[in-house]
Order: structure tokens, then C-alpha cells, then sequence
């Protein structure tokens, strides 16, 4: 097989890749090793910058997020029984976030792929990323039960973390950098209105808790829990309560219980990889950088990138210059380390260490009370939290 | 001996603190350990900020501040080669700070005190502050090699971080918040104009490097070294050397060397205690808490603080209610709580950590970076630079 990019992998990097490449009348074909109903059902952010639901929509994949995501113009910090809102648009100049799960986005992009886009192979595992530092890499893959080789001009590695692509940077020239954080999120589906109609961070003496929502009929619940913690040892009782007691109030607030449908627990790496390119072959969303989920950057990094890659490979082809190619891992970068800087920050004033000393907890109450006491402090998140420019 | 006003501590907090009550009328003691000669030569800071300013020339204390002192309406960030100022006053309507070494502050309150005041005793040790609880709390004290005793309505602890009057709170009604840091500065006084006319803070591998001044003709700068150093173990040119490395740009920039002075390592601490108020004690400045330098905050923490009970005993006086001084520990400690916040952050910003990660040191680099361009960011840092409300 032959084509001009070869994506690999089919989260929302790499169908959004081949999806901007298609309208702009660049052929792919990517390579998915899972199934199509495994990457339709796997749950991960739910959070959109303003930025990633403007190229959505430009991209023609917006339709059904218009209807169905939930806009929201402001998130809820609590502590100590308190309750701040910080109001995005007003801090940002207009910006704000769209609740639109991450599986939506990508049951949109494959149904488009499938009617209009190039091929898109699922249960198709790529082997490696061979030859890139020629201008003929090549992705050896398995599909069907056949062996087969995929021939390209470029390849953009979307295949996350525990993919391939990242291991065709020879050893030599990568640079890892990385955070493991000794607590992870247990994160429940629930069928039960939302309590709160915008997103609940929630810093307690016990930890921290999430309030969000996939739609306006489930809510989306997030407890701190121990790195390695088994989502099983977890009663749906015991959940409920120990919700209720991080998110309380001294108002009158109260959390609406309903059947828990889902349950696991999502663990919590900083990281990055650099460089983000190495020859033909560019690394994208998760096989490069990982962030912790507390600011949700990392569908919206992923976003990043791959616009950044199109837009690169549309200016090659429109006026031959290879400049903004060769300034693709420079430019993600920057917007990569203020997410991580963002997301490490975010995480650190909302968690609580298992080894946090009064000292860190008084820190942590003074941030709190700063942003909701400085313009500039909460604009300084405001701006974070909706998202750095794509240019 | 009676007064109304026992002060322990002839720093800059008792020293102003009983200039404030003087020019309201009300009379007061200070007790100070050392000699006027000490006190008058101890190096500390020499950053006051636009609130501490007022309060001294309010007070009939800022002509020779006024003449002498300069007005500094930027910082400047250094790291990787790059320099980026910071405009206070812009950032922050029309806030600036000014250098005026603290040592000057107290000869100015001194000659006042002894020209204007009550008594003023030079090395009289207090020994304790007795009877905190009750209406009539005293302070054993020993001066010229007599044992006398100060009979007080109030006391006020301004004898610093190792001073007796902390210990009158009882153990059990008191908590303290720690940390200590791996690191201390190696300052030096020189003889030699400054190489920039605003203070400089550079983030290097190496370690911090701070470039101040006390005056258009002699420069005080700073250099991280390890927690315990000795400050003679570094030669002169060791030093200019070492500040070279830290300070250098990308540009043309060069240090001017001269002779040094003086010499000294000054440890980094961040300390709280609570309650800033027992009974009839009420503890100001570093008796009460400790700021790493970097934040240029100790100085102004206690005016803060001495104003705050200045104000709330004349406000007792003329309306006959005690609110003010029994707001007086929730005052303090709001202001308090923000400086340690951000002197911290300041730290963590600059300095380099013996055992910081590849991963840390990014983020260091990504939060100058956010500084330098987002003007949230960047307002954020000026504000509390140029410091928190006296109200």
C-alpha cells in the first residue's frame, strides 16, 4: 500500500489528521489496531478549548457537537466550604469550553472517514516505523491476518503512549521527561442529572473531586484515590459518600445519587518525549506528551499538534518551502509545556499529597484564595484553562 | 516600669510600631537585646514596597527614605540567555517599589524615637512576657545588669524568629507551618556602581543569582548556594566569577566587579506561627513568621502587621470596641499567608533544587515563559511583587 501520510492510530489525533488532510485534498490511510467499537467506547476527556471545537466545526465535523455538546462560560473551584466560579468568557475575551466527550468526537470523525475519507483500517496493528529518516518511511503491518507494508511521504505517529512510533526515534537523540504522581482519579459514569450545571474542582483534607457530565442525563464523577487503587474495592455507596463529603458546602448544595454504570480508575504521568520529530516520521498527542487530567489539555494538545502538522504540510505544498515542517516539534513544544506546566500546577493545587505537610496545605489554600481574589490570578487560569492559541 | 505599650524588639516592626503609637498619642516601651550600634549595621533587605513607603512618610519617617531611597518601577527576569522586564507600575496601576536598605529604615526610626519618643532602652533583654492572659501582662527584663520588670495594657512581640515573646503562647494553643529549604544565598556587598539600574533575578542550571543595590555606588548581590555554607570558603573572584556565569545574556550585558565589602550566607526558611495573638501578646513581623528573601516580603510583613495593631488600638481608644484587635491575627495572617504563597513560588521559580528532575526544570523554564507572555501571568507576579493591601 502506498499513500501519502500514514497515520497511525485512531483516537482523536489521528482521525482528526485524516480528516484535515482529506479537505485539504491530501491523501492518508490510517492503521488502527483495535476495533472500531473498542475506540467508540473508550472513555477518556470530555473537555473542548474553544479552539479544538472551532476546527472541528471548520473541519466539517462539528454538526452533531452543535447540538449536543454543553457550552460552558465557567468552572466552580471549592474549598474549605467555600464556592468561587470563574467566569471564562469574562477573563478571556469570550473564550470558552464545550462538555463533548471524547468518544463522540470520535464516533463523528470515523463515520465521516468511512463516507468520504481515504481508508481507515481497523483491527490493522502496525509493526513499526521503519526508514524514517528517509524520504520513504515505511509502516509494516498486520491486518486481517495478512502481513503487509504501508509505504509513505510522511508518518505521523498518533498511536498514544504504549504505541510503536515513539520507539522509531533512535535512543540516541530522545530526551524523555517525566512525573508519576503517587494518587489517580476514580472516575465513575452515573445516570443521574448533573448537580452542578459546570464543572466542579473540588480541593478537600481527603483529596480531590471532580464534578463534570457527559450530558445533561449523566454526570461524570472523579474521586483522588491511591496510585494502583482497584475500582472494584470501591462500593457505590461508599463513592456516593465520599463524594458528598469532598464537594460540601456551607450552602445548601446538595449531590443527586443515581446508578453508577461505569467505574475505573485512570492513573496520573506527566510527560514528554523530544523531540517530536525525528526525519519524516512526527509524533502526535499521547505518543509524545502526557498530562495529567486535572486541566484536560490532552485531547486538546492532541488537536494541537496534528493542526500544526496539516497546516505544515499544506504550506509545503503551496509554496515548496519545508519551513514550517521543519518548526513542527519547536512549535508544539511550546504549547506542550505550558499544558504540562498548567496541567503539574492544576494537579498540584487541588490533590493532596499522601505526604503534604501543613506547611503545603496552607500553600495550597493561599493559591485558592488568591485566584479568587486577583483578577489577574484567575485570568492567569482563565486563559489556561480555555486554551493557548493554535498559532 | 508602666506603659501602655510594652515592645520587644527594636527591629523595624517595634521601631515603627512605637513611632505610630507615638504620633498617636499613646505611649509605649522598646526593649531591644543589642546595642544601637548592632542594630543600626544588621544587613537585611532592601525592597519596600509602595504600601510601606506611605506608611513611613506618613509616619514623619520617610525625609532621608525620600531623598536617598530609589524608586524601582521594574524587575528584570533572566534565564536561558533572555532577559525580560517586568513593569510594575503598568501591570499594576502606578504601584512601584523602592530600595531603601532596612539598616537605614531603623537609624531614621531611631534618631526619631530618641529625639521624639518614649524610651527607647538598648540592651535590655526581655526574659520573658508573663501574664499574657490577663489585663496586665509584664515583661521581666534585665538592663544594665539590673532586673527590672515593664508593666503593660499590651504587648507587642517584634523580637524576630529566636525572640522569647513566641514562647509565651502556650504550646498547646499553638501550631506552627515549616519548611526549610536545601539552599541559602551567599550575599556580598561591593563597592562598585550596579551593573543594571533595576534589580535583576536569574534562573540558571547553576542556581540562582540575585543583582540588587543599596545605592547608586555599591551593588549587593546574591548567589543560591548549599544550605550550611561557609560564606569564607568563596574568594572574591570565585564569587564575580560565579555571578558572571549566572547572569550572562545573550546580548552584551556585563557585570562590573569592585571590591567586596562584606560577606555573609543567610539561610531560607518559610515559617507561621498561629496564633498571632494570645490574650494581651501580639506577635509582629518575624516573631510571628519567617519569608524566604526571594519575595522581598519579611520587611513588609511587618509593617503590615504593626500598622494592623497601630489601627486597631487607636481605633479601641476612640470608639471604646476591641473588633479591630481581635481581627487583628485574621488580619495579619490573610496578608501573611499570600506573602508566604508567593515568596515561596518566587523560590521555586528561581532556584535550582539539588535534586530537581529534567521534568521540574522544564516547568521552571515554562512558567518564565508563561511570565513573559501572558500579562495575567506576568500581573499576577507584579501585584504581589509590589505588595498585598495594608487594609
Amino acid at each position: 500500500m502506498r499513500t501519502t501520510v500514514g497515520i497511525v492510530g485512531a483516537g482523536p489525533a489521528g482521525l482528526l489528521l485524516a480528516r484535515l488532510l482529506h479537505t485539504a485534498g491530501i491523501d492518508s490511510v490510517v492503521l488502527e489496531s483495535r476495533d472500531r467499537a473498542y475506540v467508540e467506547q473508550r472513555q477518556r476527556a470530555g473537555i473542548l478549548e474553544q479552539g479544538t471545537v472551532d476546527v472541528l466545526r471548520a473541519a466539517g465535523a462539528g454538526a452533531r457537537m452543535d447540538r449536543e455538546g454543553l457550552r460552558h462560560d465557567g468552572i466552580e473551584l471549592r474549598w474549605a466550604g467555600r464556592r468561587h466560579r470563574v467566569d471564562l468568557p469574562a477573563l478571556t475575551g469570550g473564550r470558552s469550553v464545550t462538555v463533548y466527550a471524547q468518544t463522540e468526537v470520535c464516533k463523528d470523525l470515523i463515520a465521516l472517514q468511512l463516507e468520504e475519507g481515504g481508508p481507515l483500517l481497523f483491527g490493522a496493528e502496525a509493526l513499526a516505523v521503519e526508514d524514517a529518516g528517509t524520504a520513504r518511511p515505511r509502516i509494516p503491518f498486520r491486518h486481517q491476518g495478512r502481513a503487509d507494508v504501508l509505504e509513505c511521504d510522511y508518518v505521523v505517529g498518533c498511536d498514544g503512549f504504549w504505541g510503536v512510533s515513539r520507539k522509531a526515534v533512535p535512543a540516541a537523540l530522545s530526551r524523555t521527561f517525566e512525573r508519576t504522581y503517587p494518587f489517580g482519579w476514580l472516575g465513575v459514569l452515573a445516570d443521574v442529572a448533573p448537580s452542578h450545571d459546570e464543572l466542579v474542582y473540588a480541593r478537600h483534607d481527603r483529596g480531590f473531586a471532580l464534578l463534570s457530565m457527559r450530558s445533561p442525563s449523566v454526570s461524570r464523577l472523579y474521586l483522588q484515590v491511591p496510585a494502583g487503587t482497584d475500582a472494584e474495592s470501591w462500593g457505590d455507596d461508599e463513592i456516593w459518600a465520599e463524594l458528598e463529603r469532598r464537594f460540601a458546602t456551607d450552602d445548601d448544595w446538595t449531590l443527586e445519587r443515581g446508578p453508577i454504570t461505569q467505574k475505573s480508575v485512570t492513573p496520573m504521568r506527566s510527560f514528554v518525549h523530544e523531540p517530536m520529530r525525528h526525519g519524516r516520521l512526527f509524533l502526535a498527542g499521547d505518543a509524545a506528551h502526557i498530562v495529567p487530567p486535572t486541566g484536560a489539555k490532552g485531547l486538546n494538545l492532541a488537536v494541537g499538534d496534528v493542526v500544526t502538522f496539516a497546516r505544515a504540510l499544506v504550506h509545503r505544498r503551496e509554496t515548496g518551502s519545508a519551513d514550517l515542517l521543519d518548526a513542527y516539534a519547536r512549535t508544539c513544544l511550546g504549547r506542550v509545556w505550558q499544558a504540562e506546566r498548567f496541567s503539574h500546577d492544576m494537579t498540584a493545587l487541588l490533590h493532596r499529597a499522601p505526604d503534604a505537610t501543613p506547611f503545603e496545605d496552607r500553600l495550597q489554600l493561599a493559591r485558592l484564595e488568591r485566584i479568587a481574589s486577583s483578577r489577574a490570578a484567575e485570568a492567569d487560569l482563565a486563559e489556561a484553562y480555555t486554551g493557548f492559541p493554535l498559532d
